[in-house]
């Protein structure tokens, strides 16, 4: 553990300018948030109704009517503001800082006199905290915060901060040990994130307590939640709950015993991101090492190779180790952004560099893979393997999607995409007192000060297509001595440095790339990191993937497309001895680094009627074109699979 | 069509000697059925209650009480009864006798004085048909009415007969077009097939209208449910039905329009066995091709090899052409047992031993896979792939046991495999006015008069690890000319056919080796069977099976088993260059041919533990034990797969 504090850059600070990952923050600003306020406002045509801000007139008194929509609707409206303040930290935009306030008056008119907010339980008169277990009160408490902290940062404004600091601490006096406090914690952890946000901007103490006391009984036995009355009676407000065990929401044992990823994984995720953090504030070494064995579980025995996690759709959750099914999994987008923010974390807390892979491999796959390039269809749920006439007759497919939603009911994912996108600059760099960590290698300038004096670094890059990154980096003050850490992904095959074009060696730990020196004005240092195509292939325990692999360059995941390739993908072989060739797409997605593979492939049409029989398939030479997985399905319904047949 | 009917033979006149066979017939004597007696009595310890008996007792007034267990409770009763009945049939057995007896005195006195008889309805009071989507009672009454009619065959006794045909009656002034009667269907199919018996032992035509009603009508649009209170209300006994469209009952169009196998699967053999019923008796030329046109797409597109069907298990149904996952199947025992039912029925119609095959397959492999050698345990799902640590702990896998359950609450599949081997003697040989069809290779005798001449053939064989069959053939009367005909199964490399010892060719069509002469006593037909292992794989199309073989002998099945192999069986690859080698397990199962195959496999231990990498696996020389599928699972739990790897 170190006393200087690793901290992600500040969003003010932080200016984006990569024309691909330009294309999808532009999005957020320009069509997802302003469609998202017509959305929770019940204002979009052919939308499902959301009833989110219509409950929040309803609870204020503003309205009569009765609540509608789940009963963790508000967060809709908090995720929004969140995305919101996210995107307003970054660039002044009036027309959605208006509506932020109007929801944020809104908000306000909606707390109780003591400080209570959600509008499910003020407007039913449901009993509060009665069932920790599915009510999602605490869930929503902490999406609220999250949201006060986020917007108070971006503008300064304390009325939404204030509200949310008057609920956080009735939450303080309703949670606790002491004798007449409710010794419970959430069914889905989120709160306590929220907490040692609200802690961080407020100093404030008690949240962090709190935060730490919901963490630390978690799981204690005999188990809170078996003594609710949802449980005990049977009055579920989710029926299909009652089949869930404890390990469900990761109350099964205490945490400090949990050496597995189980449950449903964005419960788990968010809550292990809380556990990082509690490390980090308390400098806690048990608790880093605790969260590194889950981190490790996940990433070494539960993720898909893009960057997803969540096995079974029944739960939403992890399975057991090594279970990977490519065409049966749930890979929730939001459970993908989950593990960008344990492992972002995870990173501040240890500075390895293996952190930032994870981080990479999420953001440049499946988050981006969630999203459709008109801002408003998104999938759910990401599978690495689709045939769609199966998909839809099949049963056992029925939480696919063949062709990404409009933006519908349950709303968790494409706000958790925007709030993400929106916040990328924190993923790029982080810096502590003498240290700028430049984490990934996208086009931007970040600035930060070092005792005083301030500090830029501009990236020119165009990665992973090329692997040449060129950092200009200029103290205000000509001769300052700091140290710049360059990340070395665990792909690159080696890597060349060169400051002011000389070369230049640094000191390589935990996967950075440390140049400490004195540094003038315009400094150039470059880095060539070579990542050519690569052929990956799964540990043989992982059943499904056996025979089979799977193309990358940098982090990004390639796959098969009928749009290319035509039907029956997985009757393709791929000659792996044969390097893949590069291939620009001009038209998909505005231009795209695609791969032409060589291979054979099953001829169906010598493949006979019968569906038994003694003879092997025909195959013939083929070749065969792979794009990146974050492109699939811009081009209609078709298959689509990330591991491909090696020839032997 | 001929206008000589060929039908199955009667239990009555065939003795079953069967080493192999017998271990199987003796459980459902001897074990199986004094145990469902029990069951039915609620007097099993451990077991859930049935309380199928004492429904009756409250509903002839005979006891106090409230309905329990499922709306169609009664089948328990009727399925009992007909296994009993078809073991009476074959060989007397005082006590069961007795207990058939004590159950049919209940049943009549639990049948309501205008001829309706079921429990739930009778007891809660709630409206009759008022609910034909879901309420079971057409199905029900289905049940009963086989079970009356295999009965009365059994012991003459015309009890139950006579209770049945009062049903029937009411049935008939019920259900019709004429104005004032329900012009519905049974939503799950059952009553058409029991019809045509009651028919076959009545010569009541109206039965046979009925039958013929129910399947002329089934799918007219406006489709009859959706006006029933159920959908249109929502009030269902089923909830989990609300999702499902009317291709899961098969009502989604007229079935003469259906060319496609859709939905349930038992539902859907059971409606398709009568269709085939109704084809033979009314000699419909367009009922028969129809019927010809959904076995076909059946058995070429969607049954597994094992002679199972369901490849969902959400629906327990069929989904789309070649779509068979080995993992997540359904398989049910009972969905199996009805395809051998309606391959029976098709033989019957068009004498065409493609039949037969199916007929084979489903018995040899997943009929006899349901079952344990204690008579008491079972599967309802069969798969063919099964990694127990997985199916444990991954929800997609939830349907799955790992080991074979004792006999449960809804408690359809034992019974079915009971009543099925209670009355194998009718698959194992056929018979119309002048010729003896010899369908299965199972050591047994038969008898059966041709022009009031007493015929007897008697088999003596010990097939399929043995080829040679061998036929005693002896009319009372020498010198009777008639034909017999011996089924060449379509697996069968080739088959040498001697009468007398001297070498014959006989006419071959569609499958049956037509021997027409003049018998005299005790000719004796040698067929020698060509049946060596033989490797087997799918059709391309099936994507599950690409790069794969399974391994066959005659019509059995055969799997590796971790018991034998080890883990990690799906890190195998077979060289099926290699002849497979017998060798004889005599422990397993009481004696078993089992196979030696030469591969190799993952070396494990050097598999590293990085989840993703660019290294291949190391494989090593490796030897493989290959068992019946039928065996699997009788040594504890552990990994199974059919379909293995092949080295290309």
């Amino acid at each position: 553990m170190v006393g200087n504090k690793l901290t992600g850059a500040d969003l003010k600070h932080v200016t984006i300018q990569d024309a691909f990952w330009g294309k999808y923050i532009d999005l957020v600003d320009e069509v997802i948030l302003p469609f998202q306020w017509d959305l929770i406002n019940d204002r979009v045509e052919g939308a499902e109704k959301s009833y989110c801000i219509r409950n929040f007139r309803i609870a204020a008194g503003q309205e009569t009517g009765e609540h509608k929509g789940m009963v963790f609707q508000d967060t809709d409206a908090a995720k929004w503001l969140e995305a919101v303040a996210c995107s307003l930290n970054k660039k002044r935009n009036e027309s959605l800082e208006r509506a932020a306030d109007e929801a944020i008056d809104l908000i306000a008119a909606a707390q109780c006199e003591d400080g209570y907010l959600n509008t499910y339980y003020t407007i039913t008169g449901n009993k509060r905290w009665s069932d920790l277990f599915e009510g999602h009160e605490l869930y929503t408490a902490g999406h609220m915060i999250e949201a006060a902290v986020a917007y108070f940062e971006a503008t300064g404004k304390r009325k939404f901060l204030d509200v949310m600091c008057k609920f956080a601490d009735h939450l303080c006096l309703v949670f606790g040990p002491e004798e007449g406090k409710i010794h419970g914690y959430p069914g889905h952890p989120e709160v306590e994130l929220a907490l040692v946000k609200l802690y961080r901007v407020t100093e404030n103490r008690n949240y962090l307590w709190l935060a730490d006391y919901f963490v630390r009984t978690r799981g204690e036995r005999p188990c809170y939640f078996l003594n609710e009355d949802c449980i005990r009676n049977g009055n579920y407000i989710f029926p299909e709950f009652k089949d869930f065990d404890l390990d469900y929401n990761q109350s099964h044992m205490l945490l400090k015993e949990q050496e597995t990823a189980e449950g449903h994984c964005v419960r788990a995720v968010y809550l292990y991101s809380a556990m990082a953090d509690l490390a980090y504030e308390y400098q806690d070494g048990a608790l880093t090492s605790q969260c590194e064995t889950l981190w490790e579980n996940i990433v070494n025995k539960r993720m898909y190779i893009t960057g997803s996690i969540g096995s079974a759709a029944y739960g939403e959750r992890f399975t057991a180790d090594y279970d990977l099914p490519n065409d049966t999994n749930y890979s929730e987008s939001c459970a993908t952004v989950g593990l960008a923010m344990f492992s972002n974390r995870m990173f501040h807390l240890t500075r390895d560099g293996k952190y930032m892979d994870v981080v990479e491999k999420a953001l440049y796959n499946t988050l981006l893979a969630g999203i459709a390039m008109d801002g408003t269809h998104f999938f759910y749920v990401n599978p690495l393997e689709v045939v769609p006439e199966v998909a839809k007759k099949n049963p056992t497919y029925r939480h696919i999607k063949t062709i990404r939603q409009l933006w519908f009911g349950v709303a968790c994912c494409p706000p958790n995409i925007a709030r993400t996108l929106a916040s990328l600059g924190n993923y790029i760099y982080a810096s502590d007192e003498s240290t700028i960590y430049v984490n990934l290698f996208i086009r931007s300038r970040m600035e930060c000060q070092f005792s005083g004096i301030g500090i830029s670094v501009s990236q020119e890059c165009n990665f992973p297509e090329n692997g040449t990154v060129t950092l200009s980096v200029s103290p205000e003050k000509p001769g300052s001595q700091f140290t710049l850490a360059v990340r070395i992904p665990s792909y690159c095959k080696g890597a060349v440095l060169k400051i002011n074009g000389k070369e230049e060696t640094g000191t390589l730990e935990k996967g950075y790339l440390y140049l400490k020196r004195i540094w003038e004005m315009d400094d150039t240092v470059v880095v060539e990191l070579n990542v050519p195509f690569r052929y990956v292939r799964s540990n043989p325990r992982v059943r499904h993937n056996i025979g089979k692999v799977s193309l990358m360059k940098g982090p990004v995941v390639y796959c098969l497309e009928e749009a290319d390739n035509g039907k029956y993908l997985s009757g393709a072989v791929i000659d792996t001895s044969v390097e893949p060739q590069e291939e620009y797409d001009h038209q998909l997605l505005r231009g795209t680094l695609c791969a032409r593979l060589q291979g054979s492939r099953i001829d169906y049409e010598k493949a006979g009627d019968s569906l038994y029989g003694e003879e092997k398939p025909v195959y013939k030479k083929s070749e065969l074109k792979a794009i990146p997985y974050f492109c699939w399905n811009n081009r209609g319904e078709g298959e689509m699979t990330v591991w491909m047949r090696e020839k032997e």
